[in-house]
């Protein structure tokens, strides 16, 4: 196994880490990267996910320190919010980039052969 | 489970497809786009893989229709080439269009909450 040393000249998808890529766990990141907090409601309905599943995955972001879970109440009905940390900002700061050099590598490639 | 009906509405993350998405079957497919057809060394060298890696990703795109694996010979020594498919030049290219409405849409959120 031998790969390009130099980081610039690696294939863009060596720099995604599969905590962050993974699609449902990047869809929560980039959700609670848009706003500061996000409720775990909005997070299901907008994903279309199930409580197992969005649980899951969200305790695979909690225990990386990407995300916070905080659970409190809004009146008397139990609610959960999730924000990004500072560690989960960079990390995905890290997916854009290795994200956005791959799109633009493969634009730059010009149309599929025919 | 309830998500926007209208798939523009809907967030990018939802229309990315595991078997494409997936970091090591992504990188395979965005090498095999920029090169007609792709020698199995190559995509084990540049992807800092191991054989039996590669080839299980392979084999899932190659089950998928996404790509076609030709065995053959350069000289005497037997050869592995890797070309996309059009259904595969097509799942990629959905794949890169969820991948830049994501990130047009995250630049557009501005820097993260301090």
């Amino acid at each position: 196994m031998n790969v390009a040393d130099d980081p610039e000249e690696q294939h863009p998808t060596l720099a995604l880490d599969d905590t962050v890529h993974q699609r449902v766990r990047l869809g929560i990141l980039a959700i609670a990267r848009e706003a500061e907090s996000v409720d775990f409601a909005f997070l299901k309905q907008e994903l279309g996910l199930t409580d197992g599943n969005l649980s899951r995955h969200l305790k695979v972001l909690e225990d990386s320190g990407l995300v916070a879970v905080n659970k409190g109440y809004a009146g008397r009905r139990p609610r959960t919010w999730v924000a990004l940390t500072a560690a989960g900002a960079e990390a995905l700061a890290r997916e854009l980039r290795a994200l956005r050099a791959l799109v633009h590598r493969l634009d730059a490639a010009g149309p599929p052969p025919a």
